[in-house]
């Protein structure tokens, strides 16, 4: 142990029992990153409280010891939220993983901040209720961190996201103090809107303990399509025809050909490897609805020269669809050394042509990017398939990301649609905000955090 | 005029010219007042601005002569945000009230905050959207305000409230800076989320200028029904069972009979005076999908004991119905010289046993009570219909009052569902919140308007 580390230790120790901190340089190492790549950094301790009172008091120790502090779950985020600094105390909810209450008469259910974001569907589902959000991660990933980042996921378009679907939270702030932010009342004006700001903020305006979920009822029925393209373009055209359409179907999600082979090598699901693009479409609810909605899309799809439009024959093969679709990163990630996911988002009547502008620029300086992502939404995951280790390849990589940020941003786009700013983004957010937004934003940072003490580094340059 | 408001007055007509600038006290009682009964002061001047810029350079100049700043629209506001203090300028939005750009393939319209609320629907109804969010003034009341107080209505159930439907907004800011929070991409995580901030901030943060706003496909079709019941728990009763059921209308509203008396005194649409509760309730959507849900919540009625069952016959009889209900504030006002509405929420489970409550505190007071509202969200309107010169009177009203206020509390429900804190419900926010939450407000407040310069003296004691 540094001199440094060692008396905030053993505070810590003092407050939570020694079993729950650690500080060996093998065990910290399992908490150095998260789900982004190429970010690294040891913390000096890691905490697991069990309370919110445990929690607000490992802040007031970091506090007098003046240790920033990083808040983390299951470590699947990908912007480098999670990532600790030098000499940080890194605070792990995992622990807090309980279901306080689920009040079926109210639609609501309320847990801790570690409770993992698919074991609230399940508990739901039990009450013939349903939680919407379903970030690719969802096995592991915990619902604090889907709260911190304001995690999307593959039912967007007609579900919306995380931050849709939370009435309340609790939160310990950089005092220490404890709010209750929310409530169960579906309607509420009293006084300003602090839940949404703590939303997506990312660990560095509070640290949020317990959430309050609204539920809806499950759908009644759903059905699920692979439609295979010829061309990016037909694929495009075809999403922007369903909305025009007036459809909102539950998930529009897109794999171009480098996603769709390296999905297919990695899952064998049976998807058209010769493809150009294919997208996954469901649509969920009333069983007549369903029906003439996918009927709608089918035919959408055929009028835009769609190769083939399967109808998945049941659950068992919807469900091998979208996980499918779910491991597009982790199959893209086995190609080559390096993998460098992007998350920009566009207005929907921009997407087509963003598809192609990051073909174009891929070829145009010699990379191998996949793309995938939300294409109801806008939301993009061009990924970079690269070797850090070789300069001129991560030269080109820089320009390619560039123009992309460039071209998103012209076009009236966002840098993250669900991924967060964390460190990955943040050189690039005064570019999107404008220096007024930008200014405003380290104004609240400033006013509930003075001391800088909560992940740190975060967000701002 | 006094000395210290020539100046003032003087400057902004410099700016704007002097046709746009109010300051005769005989203009200046127009825009003493909004929609909240017994709450008046004339301010210093008023002036119209015409574009954004035009607002920035009115606060700079305020700013300058450190003069409060009140912003408005058309003054339908029902917790006294826009009621002037003294020495205040008033900047009302309503010559700002061109429609941007309504983008169909977006799904978004973009408006000056002097837009009408219904001419927004009405724009959208055109390309077959739909703008949902209906506050009972929707006729005269301005998008800015909807957005400043976060408005609620009629639809709140199934389509959520204003917040739900804004995308971006431009907001002039106490340092005259403007700033834009927000864009056309439906998922956006890039730093903190200031636009729901600002969302129902009742013009204490900033002033917003400009709203780009979310439509949805028009509904294909809808069935209104009237239910009347022998008791008030019945109502009740039905509303949780449709709930419970996992039917979501968009509309469930109640009139108690007292209102409904009033209502039918003044509107004849045919309601039954005889019944102790109505519930007026609609379904939109798919026309087989509407069927059935209304076929369902008429059965869950005659099982509670509805006396009887009615289904509008077509729009005309829908929107008679509709309007009748708008109109409950205003039959209500007719009666006693005083009305004080109220705008308690509670979690839906609490409903049947607050309307009990606001029963039983009318009775044991000796008080006239008149109680409507959006009963499918939880909110209620608890109507005081006295006399502000009978002192005794006012005593049991202030009494009867706190105890609604205490019991709201004490089952987790909120002292505004939809109104605002403005002036009316200030005295009580520190308590639904707490000291902590409250502070933070506070600390929020002084962030963004150190100087104390924007619409003073509102939300906090």
């Amino acid at each position: 142990m540094t001199p440094t580390v060692a008396p905030l230790a053993e505070e810590l120790a003092q407050q939570l029992g020694a079993e729950r901190v650690l500080t060996a340089p093998e065990d910290l190492a399992v908490y150095a990153y998260d789900g982004t790549a190429a970010l690294r950094q040891n913390p000096a301790c890691v905490v697991f409280p069990l309370t919110t009172h445990e929690v607000a008091a490992c802040v007031q120790i970091a506090r007098r010891h003046r240790a920033p502090i990083v808040t983390r779950g299951s470590g699947t985020g990908l912007s480098g939220g999670s990532v600790p600094m030098e000499g940080a105390l890194v605070v792990c909810l995992n622990r807090m993983d309980r279901i306080i209450e689920l009040d079926p008469r109210n639609l609501t259910i309320e847990v801790e901040a570690g409770v993992v974001t698919q074991t609230i569907d399940e508990a739901a589902g039990k009450h013939g209720l349903f939680y919407p959000p379903d970030p690719g991660s969802r096995k592991i990933s915990t619902i604090g961190g889907n709260v911190a980042e304001n995690s999307g996921g593959l039912r967007g378009l007609k579900y919306g996201v995380t931050r849709d679907y939370v009435m309340g939270l609790e939160a310990v702030l950089a005092s220490g103090e404890i709010v209750w932010l929310g409530n169960k009342c579906v309607k509420d004006v009293a006084g300003y809107n602090l839940r949404d700001l703590f939303i997506g903020s990312e660990g560095t305006l509070g640290i949020v303990t317990r959430v309050l979920l609204k539920l809806v009822p499950q759908p009644q029925s759903r059905m699920t399509m692979l439609a295979s393209f010829a061309s990016l373009e037909a694929a495009g055209d075809t999403v922007s025809d369903i909305i025009a359409a007036k459809i909102i179907p539950c998930t529009l999600e897109f794999l171009d050909q480098q996603t769709i082979r390296c999905v297919e090598d990695f899952t064998q699901v049976g998807l058209p490897t010769e493809a150009a693009a294919v997208l996954i479409m469901e649509t969920d609810g009333h069983p007549l609805v369903v029906a003439e909605e996918a009927a709608a899309m089918a035919a959408i799809a055929s009028a835009r020269g769609a190769i083939s439009v399967r109808t998945a024959a049941d659950d068992v093969e919807a469900n091998k669809l979208l996980t499918a679709r779910r491991s597009a990163f982790s199959a893209l990630a086995r190609v080559r050394p390096t993998t460098i996911l992007e998350d920009v988002t566009v207005p929907r009547s921009e997407l087509a042509g963003m598809v192609a502008f990051i073909a174009a620029s891929a070829a145009k300086h010699g990379l191998q990017i996949g793309t995938f992502g939300h294409m109801g939404d806008g939301n993009l995951h061009p990924t970079f398939l690269t070797d850090e280790r070789n300069a001129d390849e991560m030269h080109r990589v820089e320009l390619s990301l560039g123009e992309i940020v460039d071209r998103t941003l012209a076009v009236g786009g966002t840098i993250t649609g669900e991924h967060g700013v964390g460190l990955a983004k943040k050189p690039y957010l005064r570019q999107q905000l404008g220096d007024h937004s930008y200014q405003l934003l380290k104004l609240v940072k400033r006013a509930l955090d003075p001391e800088g003490l909560l992940n740190p580094g975060k967000i701002f340059e």
